[in-house]
């Protein structure tokens, strides 16, 4: 075939480096001037031509007005200042109200002339009104409409980076980890201003660098200065740097027999490393602990208490301004009654017991990130003591990079729940409400890596916005929050940000749906967590079994926690306990979480549980089908790169929620010899053709 | 401190995220508007508006006219073509010359219009022209004076990519593997296309994708299905996919007792599943196999030869017109007289058994990518064996990507070395042309991954377009690639081209001479190859260590490759013999390699070799310095962002020098005894010191 085809240089493409329209990299932080057209490409938009007048000199106040100077229509008259700043005085703004990080954007008459102020009683509150205000321009408001005044609710807003030294990110679906230990501290990557820029735009203000699984490596003066040349990039943005500390580093770095946190060698070895860290990075954050979890040294090896242990740690750094972050997630090395009663069962009785620089880190459910739990049973069970939220930004049980899962609905749920004392929330605990904590804090363990979208796919850059900004507030709803981020990561073309937000706000109960209704929970696949494994019953520690958890039989199905069996329900006050103790008043949602129940029982919907069961199953793969659809309505609205990208995520999710559900499907008909009921498709394989898929070499699971 | 500043939005920086004037992805492919800024930023250039005609409608052809339409100046009228156009035939073009992939780029007058020419027998011959025609742009020329015809002297030039199935990449050095396994096949990351087309710009028509350390997974059905995706992806582009295939695959995947070559059944084996490779890949290009050398297995394990190993997989993809590559460097689980010679010993009986569509590839040297290595005796002693030439791109020993070298020069020595047989050269070798083989090749072991430099340093970049340059002609001359590479990098501005040239062709000899002159080699630590470790003596196997390599004494040092010693000298043809035999007319260069000789032998610089091995690690650090100098003179006229990466490196490299320069005299002093020359600096610390030095999480080493 040969044709004389014409083809002029301005109809080609752009350099095939440059042609992807969008590559994901600059996350929600688009200039307004892009952001309004949904095909925005990587080119520069022209600069604006605002006029920023900045009262101070600060690193942070200069970023500020940087943001801002970039990002404001022309015209616009805008001041960054903190409130300390005398001119201000006259104006009688509530500053009081604001605290360290809070800010306002209000219209004043400065010198006589109007001007927007960004605001804050230090230089952060100030970088927050900036990128307040560029959120207030990118979702529809104007420079003449802006008033704006907010302060963070929780004091610690910090991302568990699950990041090894070498390299690899446990539980990370990204790519490799963004610190290149290697070339620290020669080497200050860009990027890593990029990522303390992207974390100050949704308030993030601490980073934990390193896996809690840790090396004591981390520990040592190559790696403290590594650690220090990643703080100072990170400080002008507000952002602190943590480390996790291996407890048994006395031990390998320090040569002493012992880590017993009771023994004066030990704590003297911890406090001249604090005091070394110090040295090198003024403004650590302080230490995350987990330990005599999966094999992690800790103080139960000496005999000692959790308390005693983080104490010890807190001592050594408490001179300096630091705190210790312990982690609630034990899971010991014997046999447990029920797994899911361990934390409390360890953590309850130590209430009261620890140094006022300790947070008690703990997993927004009690098994480990699953699609769905109960809230945990320690939020509102240890008043004497500041808990920290602990949520899984990456989605280890939630299908990886590639699943649309948006996880809004699942920390709004979780903070929403009452504890069962009076009016107390979740979220009221976290945010320190409940009881007068002044130290409180939210955890995420990052989704993020070297990919160039930071997150394997655009809608997981949602996960780690909505993490931001509920740490930030712990009140705030999922909707308006993927709303806003749709508006800042496409654009404002509305049919667009409708769909992306329509999509969004079911899909985690899709997840839900797909991978197992009900409450149950922990049906995945051995190690790499990656696929269905509902079967699994070989493994050498019972609670290491997905058989374990659901407990299916011929005759039911369900893990029984009330007082015929584990009894965890005691672990919720009173009136929760007893609504999670009757399967009558327990959720449906939860149900096979506290209850062993009949296949035949009669549900809400009318169903039978074997029928509902399966209904939902079909309704999750639905669900993804329905978001193939609604993506292919817009892709016309959407740059290439992105809209194809999470064009292909979504056909790998359509086929792996029908994996998930053909799999159990053909596992639990196995165990209770039902057939389908009408209208069911078949399972596309048999239930040894599901047994027999072994994947190796399956993304974030490092041995 | 306050002020009142006044901060104008045009004055400002753009998006922390754009605000990296570049950042090293475009390579040297930057269109000849953009590249003649020295400051070009990321922004795509304004299209051309050349007119491009197209005669004949390939996927590929119409690559090639996308290439010229962004590229060419407006008003140039060029048509891209094959020869077997007709309407060409009436012009009388010297076709026949250009074989299956060469080009021309003429000026001519078609259908009484006069245009440019661009076109070869075959549409990649047209792509080639398109990208040569790039080039000429770029490096000064112009459409008026374009008049370039060129056929590649080497039939397959191939990328080795060392890359494992995990994404590490062993001996790599510039982030994960660029193949992302687990997303494909139904992801085809546009990075893809991005290497591809970088490939095909120079030439590049293969890659082997999976280290030669093979793992049998690669050939299951699901690995070649991701295979074929990118092979989908390199098609249009000209390129073919291999892989290492694992010797002992049919026992790991068949099920199989044997992998013995001479076993029907396993022929069997492998012939099936070449058939099942072409059925997904039909142009699949055939096998690397590296077998018995470094534990991998081969048929050595049943008493068979390197022959009968590659003869039976030669069988298997004959009937597709699929190739083998056997790699000649093994490495025996026994100790060897001399490591240098078992390669020569193995092959040189079998030259003469392969079949014909097997190519035997011998690495530049006889022991391993050294930064200097004499070249190794197999190229001219396998007469009647096409021998592919493996180069390593990638810097194990030259410093990774960190330090500044370019290997230019290290290929071009060895292409230019005299066998010793009349006139060959090795480069005659390798291009067929000594014995007339049609079937010929050049590997380069990749130094490709996914930083977004794709190579860790603007400066690696030109070892990956000097490879591809070489493997093209290996006649080229290392000094005008380095110039053509450095105009396409930098842009044309003189006084940066100037000084980046001039960096880069002493920049291997630094390498040389701060790591150990005259013929010194394999002194690197231990596993990692970080750092120096002349000292290492405690290895299990001799030639593990590198006391084996120096054999340094009080009196003297070097390795006795003569007939006192272990006559390797004798492997090489009688004249190239005679002189290496004697340490008189041995180049100085590699005098250690081939002798061992006092330290007070007078040199041609009139010191003694103390002295002189003294000034040359002086030299080589020395080197650095003035490189650290020359690039803070074109500050103003490079970009920022790859300006302060590569001064980074430069002050590292610096350091790293020094370690090696003070490391090494500190340990050859404590042999020798001697003192330093007057004026010689003393190290900076005690031997002690630096034989404590340890390093974990080293980049590219993964065991």
């Amino acid at each position: 075939m040969r044709a004389g085809t014409v083809i002029m240089g301005a109809l080609t493409l752009l350099l095939a480096s440059t042609a992807h329209a969008d590559d994901g990299y600059r996350l929600w932080l688009r200039a307004p001037a892009s952001a309004t057209a949904a095909t925005a490409t990587a080119t520069a938009p022209a600069p604006a031509s605002a006029t920023v007048s900045l009262l101070g000199g600060s690193a942070t106040l200069r970023l500020a007005a940087d943001e801002l100077a970039r990002a404001l229509p022309a015209g616009v008259a805008v001041t960054v200042a903190t409130g300390a700043d005398p001119s201000l005085a006259a104006l009688r703004l509530p500053f009081a109200r604001l605290g360290d990080e809070g800010y306002l954007v209000r219209r004043v008459t400065l010198h006589g002339q109007p001007t927007l102020l960004v605001a804050g009683n230090t230089d952060r509150g100030a970088l927050y009104g900036a990128f307040a205000l560029l959120r207030h321009l990118a979702t529809g408001g104007t420079a003449a409409d802006a008033s704006l005044v907010s302060a963070p609710k929780v004091k610690l807003r910090v991302l568990n980076h699950w990041d090894n030294l070498d390299g690899t990110v446990e539980r990370g679906y990204a790519g490799t980890s963004l610190w290149d230990w290697w070339s620290l501290p020669d080497l200050k990557d860009p990027r890593y201003v990029d990522y303390a820029r992207a974390n100050a735009s949704i308030g993030i203000n601490g980073t934990v660098l390193n896996n809690v699984n840790a090396k004591a490596d981390s520990l040592t003066p190559r790696y403290i200065e590594k650690a220090a040349a990643l703080a100072d990039v990170f400080r002008p943005w507000g952002i602190k740097v943590y480390l996790s500390a291996r407890f048994s580093a006395p031990i390998e770095l320090g040569g002493l027999k012992t880590a017993d946190p009771r023994d004066p060698a030990v704590a003297a070895w911890w406090k001249a490393k604090a005091d070394e860290i110090y040295r090198a990075i003024p403004d650590f954050g302080g230490f995350l602990v987990k330990a005599n979890s999966e094999g992690q040294p800790g103080p139960r090896d000496y005999g000692a208490s959790h308390a005693d242990g983080a104490n010890m740690l807190a001592a050594a750094v408490r001179p300096h301004g630091g705190i210790v972050m312990w982690r609630a997630f034990v899971y010991a090395d014997t046999d447990p009654e029920d797994r899911a009663k361990q934390a409390y069962t360890e953590f309850k009785p130590l209430d009261g017991t620890f140094a006022d620089n300790v947070l008690v880190q703990v997993k927004n459910g009690a098994i480990d990130f699953q699609p769905r739990e109960p809230f945990h049973p320690l939020f509102g069970a240890m008043p004497k003591t500041p808990l920290v939220m602990e949520f899984q930004v990456t989605k280890e049980y939630l299908g990886f990079a590639t699943h649309l899962a948006y996880l809004g609905p699942l920390f709004e749920e979780t903070l929403a729940a009452r504890t069962g004392r009076g009016r107390e929330t979740v979220a009221s605990v976290v945010d320190g409400s409940s009881e007068g904590h002044r130290l409180t804090g939210m955890a995420g363990v990052a989704n993020i890596g070297r990919d160039r979208d930071w997150s394997g796919s655009t809608f997981n850059q949602a996960n780690w916005y909505v993490f931001g900004r509920m740490a930030w507030d712990p009140t705030l709803a999922a909707q308006p929050i993927a709303r806003e981020w749709a508006q800042q990561t496409f654009g404002t073309d509305r049919r667009v940000v409708d769909t992306a937000v329509a999509m969004m706000m079911g899909s985690r109960e899709a997840v839900v749906d797909y991978t197992g209704a009900f409450g149950l929970a922990h049906l995945m696949a051995t190690g790499h967590h990656y696929g269905p494994g509902p079967w699994v019953d070989d493994l050498k520690r019972p609670e290491w079994n997905p058989v374990y958890y659901h407990k299916a039989d011929r005759d039911g199905i369900g893990f029984d926690r009330t007082r015929t069996g584990s009894n965890a329900v005691a672990q919720y006050a009173p009136p929760v306990a007893r609504r999670f103790a009757d399967p009558r008043t327990t959720p449906e949602r939860d149900l096979l979480w506290f209850h062993h129940v009949g296949w035949d029982r009669r549900m809400a919907s009318g169903r039978t549980l074997w029928e509902d069961l399966v209904a939902h199953y079909d309704r999750g793969v639905a669900y993804v089908g329905d978001m193939r659809r609604q993506w292919d309505g817009v892709r016309a609205a959407v740059d290439a790169e992105r809209w194809e990208k999470t064009a292909t995520d979504l056909a790998v999710q359509e086929r792996e929620a029908r994996w998930w559900r053909d799999a159990s499907l053909a596992y639990w008909m196995s165990v209770n010899g039902r057939a389908l009921p009408a209208g069911a498709a078949a399972p596309e394989h048999d239930l040894a053709w599901y047994k027999a898929q072994h994947f190796a070499y399956v993304p974030g699971h490092h041995d």
